[in-house]
């Protein structure tokens, strides 16, 4: 029997709720079937579009949530109880159910008709995407709270998307992809029983509300087979380590966005190749196929997609499943001696990387471990592809090539969106009007209550749905549970190198070592909300291993803290990595700061940045801009030697 | 162990000799392992570019090569000894390779280290493309004389690739395709052995040269299947009627070009993903997979594809071969239940119907019944797709769109490559020049001693590959053998009409039925030498169907030959279909002589044509333009039925 398509969606959002459901309602009509919710990260940290940690960042990345009105104006037009809503929303996850739930029984609609996700993967944050607030205790409380409350009132809603998607792109391999997602899940589960907030009859149910967030990358053989290993595994957990019978309630259901990774600046049109052929390890293999898939656009690796990109990427989708014969078939690998030799090769590798990860106490308390494993995995595929082991097509290999006439013609017309600036200060206006028009009592009262219930104990969503109708704000509720258990830092994983590279790093190494002065003294700095934090880790790993002195103090750093540590660490160069978009806004704060505490080491930038910015960068007087098209880490660290002579030259004069 | 990559190359050839070489090693350049060769229409029908037949046509769908002056400008710089080349050439395919045996000689490679394949298969002009010249029966000979030829004095030659792909662009299901290509290479092998020019002994080794072309559409799963299939029949076939037992040269060898035929004129950039999904039918199955493939640009249903887009579809392929893991395993569907399935089904009904073509005397003597059943199939799947039976994205679903941002901005930017008409005039001096310059009497004794072989009998490609090296143009090559053999009209196979149609033509019908007058006699009409007929014969087998009375003479006619028809049927309609890019020069002409015949019936013209010329021909006086855009054939017949509507009132008054 022919097979239903998986829920089709394009993950998007930005400027505003109401150009956001525009955007929403246009994508739908050209057949998407379900919506996938980018926030800005603003809204995915806690801060509300006037606090001062916004700045530059307002309607960035996705779409600024900050009230229940932006909630309804989000969905205007928009069937709430018949639509399919992924959000991706992690640390204000209850906040943001709590809105959207708010705004169903605003419009008449029964929570429990509502159908969704809310990402809710707190160990995925803390290991590569980084818009996490809270120390892992008060994030799996949160965790544990959501899925509690929605098995009960919201049942048919997916509490949680348990992500390996971020660990290949933190550089994981398909062993620990499977293995780490697979100890989020058990750590999550566990917490669930543990918690009392559930009765032992019906973790079952809850058991089958898990579902998980994966990522496809270009090896699609080997991803085919990793998403059987998965499906495979999940079913051994559910058996045995949670003894659920209902065949049903132990299905791995799991949503794609194949691998933004391996996009390039370089032919950017070959990524549209790459991105069909990244469909494929998801969807070839119908005992282990996606129910919900979103593909990249072929410039995102250029900057944000504009409606025809995003369109593009959805008819890919739409070719594969109403073109194509693929769902008119069984599993076409059932009885396939090569897929099942390579799937269990990587269930049973997954399976003792679970094990181990389960004897350290489990993927909450295991988070600097897998890091620091991440890490290395991730500088050994830069490794590869800097040595031309691994092949990327523009990259490292068939570089000679006609100009891109996709681009758009010249800088006149862009090829990609951009977001006017104007955006930010109508937020904040917006804000300030919103809170002006609430019962300000009812939403201290509210507020009041969160921070009783996070102190008492008790489940936190009753509250926080109830603050959500009050009027509160996103920064309110982040703000007063902050107060109650504090912010966190992550580990970075990058202590001590990954000491993988050798001839790759030899001359760098070898420039750095003879000079006068000692080795450079590198800081690799992330000013900003951004959480994408792989471009710095892998500099600072490999400056590491080349011999620099290496200061990285993690994501979400400020102006102010940066100058500091430039001045006491004595540096030679600053390097800033910013890929949310945000660069003409941050770097100059930066370049002030430091001119103010009197640093005159040379200043790199390192991120997602067009041309014309970065001309502009460089005008405001950044030395040198690196895109994702200098994947020679090896360069990079020449570049930044030079840079040292230069300043240790000027310094001594 | 990893599998070798398959010969990556792009159909192409365009302008002049001069211009396709550059093309061909800036190609090379870019990562392509092997060269496909487009001739234009003239030198596929053997005429030279000064040839009246040749007007309109010159340089236009490929390279015009009418001397061995042309093979060496063709081939400069490029090391025929160690390029893997691939003619597309049929009817003149003797004389094109023997001007490249030439050229290898007068540059001191010796033949026998020569690689490549003449497609050499004229069934399947006859069935579908259209540039055959003689009868069966001498088309045969030449085919024959070309394989002896090859396997004793160029043996690493592939001589023939029997074509399944025309059969699938012409309409063919999947068995279809299988059987029909099948009774062609028994056919082509039992002549081969009937002519007694190999004995007995080395029929083995013959039988190992063959290989063949294959199509691979959207429905990949299937194609996979039908790849699998294929060889399976094939080494059947090579066991019990030739007694193979190296099992090395009953291996399926072929290469491919995907689907052009579900490429869309709408939403062009879903070309793109098509062409990649397609690309897996003849490359994930390795036991079946592909020894060279090629692929259609994005654009190609627009008109010719710019270096742009070429060297974007090499790059699907180089993404799938080098970044994708494809070709580190063995076969991943070895052991497939489904696979298996599917495979045997395939394989069933194509033994099933090659054993009907074999009892109808095999593929040269059943042409008009495969013909018939060809436009049967097509009218079948038009009648899918109009219905909506079969989606097409863009087409009839989907349909709600961006503005296409891939075809450049506005006219000045044009999304195709066109040729100059200068380059016919240029051509034709050229010829001349070629003819004064060499040994006329040495290059009379050549044709003479051809003729002389082609009445007495005996092996033709000696004769031919003396007539290159004397200096023979393709003209007097084809001349010369069109005195001895003749020449030859195929079957329509529109005879009857399809009779699959009832509700989609329904309201055409009855409106055509209520004309007073009688139903509308349509007279349609293919000017020039395109031999792309399945448009023609598919609006002929429709109208039949609706009831009109249709004139339909096959491919090749002239503007005299048109407007005689139209004068003597007294038609009420001319529809004229030229999709070789011609129609600028051929429409003009054909209005002309409709004119001076009198003639007073609308025109309206079909094909591949750009907006600026759509404008153009209807300022010269055509009625209607209809490109692949109009999917509906009811709404093309309708429009029909107006115009015949207006015509018989016009002419009433």
């Amino acid at each position: 029997m022919t097979d239903k398509a998986w829920v089709m969606r394009t993950y998007s959002g930005h400027t505003s709720a109401r150009a956001s459901n525009e955007l929403y309602r246009r994508n739908l009509k050209k057949g998407q079937t379900g919506l996938s919710i980018a926030f800005d990260l603003p809204t995915q940290i806690g801060y509300d579009p006037d606090a001062p940690e916004a700045a530059g960042e307002v309607g960035k990345v996705g779409v600024p949530v900050a009230h229940l009105g932006h909630m309804a104006e989000l969905f205007e037009n928009i069937p709430v109880g018949e639509m399919n809503t992924s959000m991706t929303i992690n640390a204000t996850a209850p906040w943001l159910l709590a809105c959207y739930v708010a705004h169903a029984e605003d419009t008449g609609v029964d929570p429990r008709q509502l159908k969704g996700t809310t990402q809710n993967d707190l160990v995925k944050e803390y290991l590569s995407r980084g818009t996490y607030i809270f120390p892992p205790t008060a994030s799996l409380r949160l965790t544990v709270d959501l899925i509690a409350h929605t098995v009960r009132n919201v049942p048919k809603w997916n509490p949680i998307n348990v992500c390996s998607y971020h660990l290949q792109e933190a550089g994981a391999t398909p062993v620990q992809e499977v293995a780490y997602a697979l100890a989020t899940a058990v750590a999550v589960l566990d917490a669930v029983a543990a918690s009392g907030q559930v009765p032992p009859e019906e973790m079952p149910a809850v058991v089958g509300r898990i579902s998980f967030f994966v990522n496809a990358g270009i090896r699609f053989v080997e991803e085919t087979c990793k998403m059987r290993a998965f499906s495979r595994l999940w079913e051994e957990i559910c058996t045995r380590r949670y003894g659920v019978e209902d065949e049903r309630l132990r299905r791995f259901r799991y949503g794609v966005q194949v691998n933004s990774l391996g996009l390039t600046e370089q032919q950017p049109e070959n990524n549209l190749q790459r991105i069909v052929l990244e469909a494929l390890g998801v969807t070839l293999s119908r005992s282990a196929r996606a129910r919900a898939l979103q593909l990249p656009a072929w410039n995102e690796a250029l900057g944000l997609p504009r409606p025809f990109d995003q369109q593009w990427s959805l008819r890919i989708q739409q070719v594969l499943a109403y073109e194509s014969d693929l769902l008119e078939y069984e599993d076409i690998f059932d009885g396939s001696r090569v897929i099942e030799e390579k799937t269990a090769e990587i269930a049973d590798g997954a399976r003792r990387e679970l094990d181990e990860v389960l004897e350290l106490g489990g993927a909450f308390e295991a988070i600097d471990e897998l890091k620091s494993r991440l890490v290395a995995s991730q500088a050994e595929r830069l490794r590869r592809i800097e040595s031309g082991e691994q092949t990327v097509v523009g990259v490292n290999a068939f570089t000679d090539s006609e100009p891109s006439l996709l681009s758009g013609a010249g800088e006149a017309e862009s090829a990609i969106l951009t977001v006017d600036p104007a955006v930010e200060a109508e937020l904040r206006e917006d804000v300030a009007r919103w809170r002006a028009s609430r019962d300000q009592s009812a939403v201290l009262a509210a507020v009041d209550e969160l921070r009783r219930v996070a102190v008492d104990g008790g489940n936190l969503m009753p509250a926080t749905i109830a603050l959500a109708h009050a009027g509160g704000t996103t920064g309110e509720w982040a703000g007063a549970l902050r107060e109650v258990f504090g912010e966190y830092r992550a580990p970075t994983g990058v202590a001590g190198g990954a000491g993988h590279r050798g001839a790759e790093l030899k001359t760098a190494a070898a420039r750095a070592r003879a000079l006068p002065g000692g080795p450079p003294r590198l800081l690799v700095a992330k000013p900003g909300l951004d959480g994408h934090s792989n471009g710095a880790e892998q500099i600072a790993v490999a400056a590491r291993d080349a011999g620099f002195e290496v200061v990285y103090e993690g994501i979400r750093s400020t102006p102010a803290r940066i100058a500091a540590s430039a001045l006491e660490e004595d540096v030679d160069v600053v390097g800033l990595s910013i890929l949310s978009g945000s660069h003409l806004e941050l770097v100059p704060d930066v370049l002030g700061a430091l001119r103010s505490e009197g640093v005159d080491a040379p200043v790199v930038v390192g991120g997602i940045i067009p041309e014309p910015d970065r001309r502009a960068l460089v005008e405001a007087g950044v030395r040198a801009v690196f895109t994702p098209k200098d994947f020679a880490i090896a360069e990079i660290l020449s570049a930044l030697v030079e840079l040292t002579e230069e300043h240790r030259r000027v310094s001594a004069i």
